[in-house]
């Protein structure tokens, strides 16, 4: 099949044809560029949500819980699940994707799971490009979700439309949440699991930090707080209404435009980045290696060395 | 103060020279390639060890404890504390850092808070070049420990010659901890607040996904886990023994030079790209901007934008 074919096909619905694609963009296949060239044409309507958290906050049940939402909405939704794997467990992760399998027979949702291994940088430019393949597909929601709380994890999730950080009772205190660097970038904050003692807690502090960081002109969004317990189907319908006044804010603002193109930014800057760094890897790698060992040795600095690899 | 003269100090032993040294790499100061390449000659006798685990697993409180171990084998250490800061929050994370104040009054243990804010591969950079400093500066052991189990902060703690994992009963099973790529990376497992009810289980279940994992070649070293409660001072002594064990392998099976040549080889090419990336923000900053707009717009690819950037 060839990639026009595999796009007009994945335009039309076919869950195949976007499986197919967002694995070449995954692989970083020789036809990625032609990829991603028919795509352009064909994106920016979805909707791009972000959604970071620590583990165990119930990322997975509150994706679940919004594409039920959305698609009683009757929109179309995907899922891009940013998941690290690891060589040593790899089936055992796919256990909170069972979560998911409420949609497994739905032909409008799309559910994808991409993984962060390797350096990097990789995922950086491979994650926008499958956001694409799902917005080209026509889905009205793109929801992507991150595992961990780490920079590159709170990167990936920033670079959307909206951005969620989930937050829970009882997952070490909301400072640690503030050490991630998640308080800038959440629009919406979810207190999930607010069945358990200590939510009103983290809803408290939480808003006490974002207070303290107030110096938002006029106009600006207020990021707001929710609490809800998802995986008993509440707080989900403000959740979802949280969203869509960002989404408001964002097309009245002018403010999605500005993001779009910073993300694009970033986007192009990653690939550019990516293309170095491979070089580097092969046909610089010899090179690389000789200056290395010259460093561990402490007859060169890693300046220097960097200056010769360089130019 | 010329930088001959503050790396002549901080040899010597001097807190503030070391103090000043990392700060010039820290804020990427023009000098910094002068101090690299005065540092070079001094570094290579260092243990580095790196620790990495979720928020909350005891990370403070464990580097605490083998500080105390280290200090009572008369032995200098340093500290790398590699801490992401927010600008709403800033002192308050440095409560985490309360704990080490029984060292503060400790002219043999240096301790320094490293930011990861700014973009990814600024601290992959600025860490190796602070633990240089603290090797140059006589340190036996340089502790680096790295906040949340993010995909850059695994990689961080794993550019050591030893890297240690913290987990701890009830902070999300460690399939969670397990997605985070940290299994690859262990040498050493700290199963901590072993007190607590599940941490023969959280011990049990890395011992099992160790063993999935296990196609190891005779003479590699096979992870160790170690129960602890560092709070308590609890297996803080078995901890030090596995990390004196996993020293003992390093050298004797030669795979310390091996680490040490690629760990050098990353630090130049984070050097390299950090460079690259500057570029791209600097003097190609308005070319950067005018591509990400056509991207945005779809009228532009990403890739074919990033070549048109790269040249």
């Amino acid at each position: 099949m060839d990639v026009a074919g595999l796009v007009e096909r994945a335009r039309g619905g076919d869950p195949r044809a976007v499986a197919r694609l967002i694995t070449l963009v995954e692989n970083d296949a020789p036809q990625l560029r032609e990829v991603a060239a028919a795509l352009a044409p064909h994106t920016g309507r979805a909707a791009v949500i972000g959604l970071t958290g620590a583990p165990g906050v119930g990322k997975s049940t509150t994706v679940s819980a919004l594409v039920t939402a959305y698609r009683r909405r009757g929109l179309r939704v995907g899922v891009l699940a940013v998941d690290p794997t690891s060589p040593f467990t790899g089936g055992a992760l796919l256990g909170d994707r069972v979560r998911m399998q409420d949609h497994a027979g739905d032909r409008e949702v799309y559910i994808r799971s991409m993984a962060t291994r390797g350096h990097l940088g990789g995922l950086a430019s491979a994650a926008p490009q499958a956001v694409r393949v799902l917005d080209a597909a026509g889905c009205d929601v793109v929801l992507v979700e991150t595992v961990g709380v780490g920079q590159s994890e709170v990167e990936i999730a920033g670079q959307a439309d909206t951005t969620v950080v989930l937050l829970a009772p009882g997952m070490g205190d909301s400072v640690q949440a503030a050490k991630a660097g998640v308080l800038e970038i959440g629009d919406v904050f979810v207190v999930n699991k607010a069945d358990r003692d200590g939510a009103d807690a983290v809803a408290r502090e939480i808003n006490q930090m974002l207070a303290l960081g107030e110096a938002r002109a006029a106009g600006e969004w207020r990021p707001v707080v929710v609490k809800a317990a998802t995986a008993r189907g509440e707080g989900v319908e403000e959740v979802v209404a949280s969203l869509e006044k960002h989404r408001g804010w964002l097309e009245e603002a002018g403010a999605l435009a500005v993001r779009r193109r910073e993300r694009a930014a970033r986007e192009v800057e990653a690939i550019a980045l990516a293309r170095v760094r491979a070089r580097l890897a092969g046909t610089d790698g010899a090179r690389l290696d000789a200056l290395a060992e010259q460093v561990a040795d402490g007859t060169l600095d890693p300046y220097t060395a960097s200056d010769r690899l360089l130019g």
